[in-house]
This record gives C-alpha cells, sequence and structure tokens, in this order.
C-alpha cells in the first residue's frame, strides 16, 4: 500500500520521545477527524472523497474525451495550488517527451508575470487546436486573470467555437469568471467553498486537466479514498508516523526538510508537497522550510551539502516498490569502460541500490532520514500518496500549533504589490 | 554592469560589522587573488579568462555550426558541473517553447539513473539526426558512463558516420574516454585539469552545448573576462560584498539562503548557483543550504513561509534591468474583470513591481534580503554574472574556512553505493 520506515532516525529521535508525544499526537489526529481544530471549515477535501463522486467524474471524463478528440493543446491558467496539483500527477503518469497517441499537449500559464513567456506561448499555439482551462475561485488573482485576458483575447480572435472552448473551474457563487460565464455561457466547473487551494487536486481544479493529459482519474481517486478510508486509526497510522517524526525533529532544530526522488517523474509530486507543507505549516515563525531534490542527479549538486553542510536538515526518500522499466546497461564493444560489473542489471535496481546508499550515506553524516515507498508509479498510488500527505500535514500543522488550512502570510507581498501598482 | 544592493539587510547587518570583517575579507580575497589558500591547484577557471581563448572559441564554433547544419537533436551526457552550466545558459538565452530556425533540441542524458527516462529518450530520438557531446572527466562516473552505453551503441547501430557525431569532452590526458576516442576517432576537447566541474561553464564542457544551442559564446566569454578584470579591487568590489553579507548573516544562524528570480529563464541559473555555492561551502558543518525559488510561482506555494515561517531564511532576488519584450495587458471586452487598472501596462512593469512588493514584505516579515541586477538577459550579461558568483563563492568559502574547490563528501554516497552494487 503505503510504507514509511523510520528506522534511519533512530540515533536521532529515541522511541520514548514517541511515546511521549503520543498523546498530543492522538489529540491532533481527533481535531482532525472530528472537525474540531483551526480552520475546520476547510476540511472538504476529506468530505469529498466519502460522498459519491461518481457523476463529477463522470463529467469530467466526458469533457475532457471532448478535449483529448479536439485539441492539440489544453492551456491550464492558474498559479499555486491552481495548477501544482495537476502539474504533479501529470509529470508522474504520462511521459515527458513523447505523448501518447491522442494526447493533447497540456501547457500551463498564468503562473508567473514573465511577458517573454507569455508572447511566446501565444507564438507558439499559433496554427493549433487549443482548448482553455481557467481556474482560479476568485477570478482576480493577478497572474492568472493578466494570463487569461490575453488568451481570451487570443481565442475569441481565433476560434468561432471559443465558448466551447473556455472551461472555467471556479467558486460555487462568487467571482468574475462567474459573470464571464454569464455572458459567454463557458462550461464551468465548481471548486467547493471549504476546500483550500493547496488541497484542491482531487476537485475539478486537478481532476480535469489530469483527465485530459489521458489519466485514469477514477482510479487515483479510488486510491486516495482508500486511504482515507485506512488512515482514521490512531494506531499503525503512517501518516501521524510521519507527522510524528518531523514534529519531533523540527523540535530538535532541524531547519530544512528535503523530499528526495529518484525517478524524475516523481519530482513535481515533490514540488506539489513543498507548497502543501511550506504553506501549511509556515506559521508563526515555525515550519521546517520544505525543499525537493532529484537523486542522483543532485547527489552532484547538493548532495556535498546533505553530507556535510549545517546540520538543519533532514530528508525523506519517495520510492516506488515495482518499477516497470525494463532497460538494462548493455553489452558494449571496445576497450574496457569501467562499467563491466554492471552488465546486463536493469538500470531501475542500479537506481535502487543507489538510494540505500544514499540513505545510509546521509544517516552516517548526521542527516536524518527516512523512506515513503508506495507501490508503483500508477495512478491509484499516486492518490494514495496525495491523501496520505494531505492527512499528514494538517494533523503536523496541529502538533505546531498553527491552522494548517490558512495562508495570511500570502496577502503580504500582494498588499504591497497593489500599493505600488496604484490599485485601488 | 552588475549592480548590488544590501539597503534590506540593514535591519540584520550593522555597518560596523562590515568595518570589522573588512581585514579578514581582504586577507581571504588576497588568498584567492595570490593563490595561496586551500584548493589553489584548482583556480584555472581564472586563468583560462586572461589567456587568450580565441582559437579555442573558434574551432568550438566552428564544431557547433556542423551541430547545427546536421543535427536535429544534441544529446548532452553528463551530471553535475557537467551539464548544469550549459542547462542554464541556454534556458536563460533561447526560447523555451518555440526553436530558433537551425537550431537543434539541446537535450541531456546521464544526469540520473531513471531507466523509463533514457528508455524514452531513445524511442524520442529515433528517425531523426542526432549528435552526442559526453561530458566526463574520468569517464567512469556511473550515471553519465551508463548513459553513454546505451547511447553509444544506438548512435554506431543507428549512423554509419557515428563517429563523427560523437564528441567526447573530457580530461587531457587520462579516462576511459581518452581510450575510447583512440579507437573510434571522436572529437575531443579538453577539460582543464585546474578546473573543478562546478567551475567549468566557461571550458568546453558549456561552452560546445552552449553554442550549439546558438548563443554567442564570444560575448559570454567576454562578459567573464570583463567581471573577471573589475573584481581584482579589495574596495567596491561587488562579489565581495556579496559574500561578506552572506558570510555575516551564516555567523547569525541562518541556514537557507534562497536565491529568487521573477523571469523564469533564469531558473537554471539558480540551479547552477545552487551547485556552486553548495559544493564549494557546505563543508565541516557549516555553510548556509542554497535553494531556488521562481516568484511570483512561488510565492503561492512557498510564500507563505517565507513571510512567517522560521526565521532562518535569506533571501537573493536575480533581476534585469532591461527587460525586452513588450506585451502589455490588453483591453478586453465584457464584465469588467478587476484588473481595469492594468489596462496598457507591461508585463515586465508588473513584474518589477511584484518583485518590489516581495522585498519589501519579506523584510517586514524579517528575511533580510538583497538584491543583484544584472543590464539584460543576454550572453555579455549572463557571462558576468556567472564570473560574479564564481569569484564570491571562493572568497565566501575562504571566510568560512573550507576549500572551496574540493568535494569530499560527494564519494561517501558512491562508496555505500558501490560497495551495495559489488565494484570491486
Amino acid at each position: 500500500m503505503l510504507e514509511l520506515n523510520r528506522n534511519n532516525l533512530s540515533p536521532f529521535v529515541a522511541a520514548e520521545e514517541y511515546e511521549v508525544l503520543h498523546p498530543r499526537l492522538v489529540a491532533a489526529h481527533q481535531s482532525l477527524l472530528q472537525k474540531s481544530g483551526a480552520g475546520n471549515n476547510y476540511l472538504g477535501w476529506r468530505d469529498l472523497l466519502g460522498s459519491s463522486a461518481s457523476a463529477l467524474l463522470e463529467e469530467l471524463e466526458s469533457t475532457a474525451a471532448e478535449i483529448r478528440e479536439r485539441a492539440d493543446v489544453l492551456v491550464c491558467i492558474g498559479i499555486g495550488g491552481s495548477y501544482l496539483g495537476a502539474q504533479a500527477v501529470i509529470a508522474a503518469l504520462t511521459p515527458h517527451l513523447t505523448r501518447p497517441e491522442g494526447s493533447p499537449e497540456i501547457l500551463f500559464a498564468g503562473h508567473h508575470l514573465s511577458g517573454s513567456y507569455h508572447q511566446e506561448l501565444l507564438r507558439y499555439l499559433e496554427g493549433k487546436s487549443v482548448y482553455v482551462n481557467v481556474i482560479s475561485k476568485s477570478g482576480t488573482t493577478l497572474e492568472p486573470a493578466i494570463a487569461f485576458r490575453l488568451l481570451r483575447n487570443w481565442m475569441h480572435d481565433t476560434f468561432e467555437d471559443a465558448d466551447r472552448r473556455i472551461i472555467v473551474t471556479t467558486d460555487p457563487d462568487r467571482g468574475k469568471l462567474n459573470e464571464l460565464r454569464d455572458v459567454h455561457g463557458y462550461r464551468r466547473y465548481v471548486i467547493p467553498a471549504d476546500v483550500g487551494g493547496r488541497f484542491s487536486v482531487l476537485t475539478p481544479v486537478g481532476l480535469l486537466p489530469i483527465a485530459a493529459a489521458g489519466v485514469d482519474i477514477r482510479a487515483l481517486f479510488r486510491g486516495a479514498v482508500e486511504m482515507c478510508d485506512l488512515l482514521v486509526t490512531n494506531e499503525d497510522n503512517v501518516a501521524l508516523e510521519y507527522a510524528a517524526a518531523r514534529y519531533l525533529l523540527h523540535e530538535k532544530g532541524y531547519s530544512v526538510d528535503a523530499l528526495a526522488v529518484l525517478e524524475p517523474r516523481l519530482y513535481g509530486i515533490a514540488r506539489w508537497w513543498q507548497q502543501l507543507f511550506g504553506e501549511s505549516e509556515g506559521k508563526n515563525h515555525r515550519g521546517l522550510f520544505p525543499v525537493m531534490v532529484q537523486y542522483t542527479t543532485d547527489l552532484h549538486s547538493i548532495g556535498q551539502y546533505m553530507q556535510d553542510g549545517q546540520r538543519r536538515v533532514i530528508e525523506t526518500f519517495l520510492m516506488e516498490r515495482q518499477v516497470s522499466d525494463t532497460l538494462v546497461v548493455p553489452e558494449v564493444d571496445g576497450p574496457p569502460d569501467g562499467l563491466e560489473y554492471l552488465t546486463g542489471q536493469r538500470l531501475s535496481a542500479v537506481n535502487q541500490k543507489a538510494y540505500e546508499g544514499t540513505a545510509r550515506a546521509h544517516l552516517n553524516g548526521g542527516v536524518p532520514n527516512m523512506t515513503i515507498t508506495i507501490d508503483s508509479l500508477e495512478a491509484v498510488s499516486i492518490g494514495r500518496l496525495i491523501y496520505f500527505f494531505e492527512h499528514a500535514v494538517a494533523v503536523g500543522g496541529y502538533l505546531l500549533g498553527v491552522n494548517p488550512f490558512d495562508q495570511p502570510g500570502v496577502e503580504d507581498y500582494k498588499a504591497e504589490m497593489y500599493k505600488l501598482l496604484g490599485r485601488s
């Protein structure tokens, strides 16, 4: 299912420390389950897994099928939680360089203010069949709103059926996108009012782009439901074990939490995790700074630091148990290249040893590390993983004494920026 | 040229602290200039800028012209310093979505052990005209050596003139790639023996792929030479000012150094910087953990943490003075979308205000921050920036009391991994 191995924490966290924490951990967990904690009006990400979603999933699949049939490119306009989940799941479950027959290219826009990127995007779209999915609760978040102005004009100038090609994902009632929809008749999907952006990947926010990319959203959703059902216990609960370990290390003065993947396709999941944990826990001058690393790539960049820099970093490896690819180190002609001992071995087996060697070396170097293992790079496993992290961060936030569901600090830069931009 | 603004450090670092540090800063600088510090046999990255490089640059340009004429794809095989510099400069100076007429696609391989990636890459290359540049000092580094086995077989099976299409960049004398070259007659470029991987972007390691991508390597090189000439003084020296600020903040207990870009094309530079600083300074349980962030994107993910998480993070913005793109927020029909106050403004102007607002908000939130401003996204400016960082990290390493030019910790995971793989 999903395993957590904390063995490599043992020199840093004693068994008694977990025991002493246990009552507080259970209390934190209960305030999530019983909806009695801070931010309890934002627990829709749990509720939606308990209700029958089949009508919604069917509708999303039908729209996705239309996009797949008619579009060369789907442009998703959104920032933060409005694109990180979709990007993560699509990167994990679809090829990077080649695109399967009948799959549109999924591009993202409105996730920054670069003029050169958006200019190039408009050039790139020329001559292609394009659909746009604009994803924003308020419709007024600066980056996606600007991108949507650019793309809306372009779509209406380019396609007679632009109204059909533009799909909005937004608040059930309020917001500028609903007003636009009333005028144009754009199709609309709803972001439940009680689900925050970083918890929204299993709502239409994530599910429509993910389905358009050809991923089995029913399997993804089912995985999350399974994990949600599993994690209601207070004992033998992997999410609680993960939250407890991170909390105890935080209290010991660690500052940085690195999520390490050894398969590049999982890097997007680490980016999504970075928002989930950074935005949920980074409050009141507390929380671990979440960073993602990709090994073995980054062992040749940040590896020296991990091994021997300031000892304030903890690390979690994210691995998959079954690797489907079968590529082996081939035989080769010519003079010996020093790899003879590896001939015929699968790359995935070598990668596994690289992970084991790294975990051991970092342990010896004084880096507390643990490992999350999922079954495989398949939709159901990714669904489980998503819910696991969501559950864990909620409990982790409560342990830290913060509201895991708000993000008041995000407003500060906006306020300063809007002042400078002269918005009334 | 290149400016450093430290105003937003003033609440955190007093003017007297810089003064007290000054003699040590000058001493650290002198040990770089006079080659009297630790690792002084690895200062070739400075020497190569002092000698006439025109013959080498001409040869690289000629090879690059052949690649540009004949190849659809150039695959660069290398890890760490053998690809991060090229990737960074190419991303900064060439378009992302569209490729200029006559430019081959530049892909990277051998920078991790993912079987699925390398399998997909081989599939993707089918039917295309491919050149390969394999970049490795020893030729036996695991990741590139495996990738080169795979690609070497494929190239020789696919192209009659594979010997011409494979180019090695390696040690002047030793290593497996030289042995292979003796057999096949591959073209070869040399990595100077006194230049470490992370300082090698201005050698053939970086310059050949960069030239193949269509970047003006003479301008890049000239920028670095200019900056090298400029930074010999002990006063009014931006690299020393940057090194001093980082060092003083390190000594105050800060743990994380975030390099923030507001133009996505600069993100690769931040990745290259991460290796340069992490691998040079992260020793003896010292150094700031270098992370890259892309704004405004990541203000919607890690922004909450920056504003209000553990106060152990410092931040440097990397900005460009002249932005060439002219995209504006367009007029649009329909109901008001809340952006009326921005109509007609350039995106780059809005992005600039986002930067200013963020720097101010983070200052108010207790994040010491400074800003590096380069002239523009042009080769000469990027060349200056590269040398600026190289000079600064050398001085910074000396201030910390470490050898900025070795990386002993990188061997630890390799030793553990090789044990597990059964290498004798």
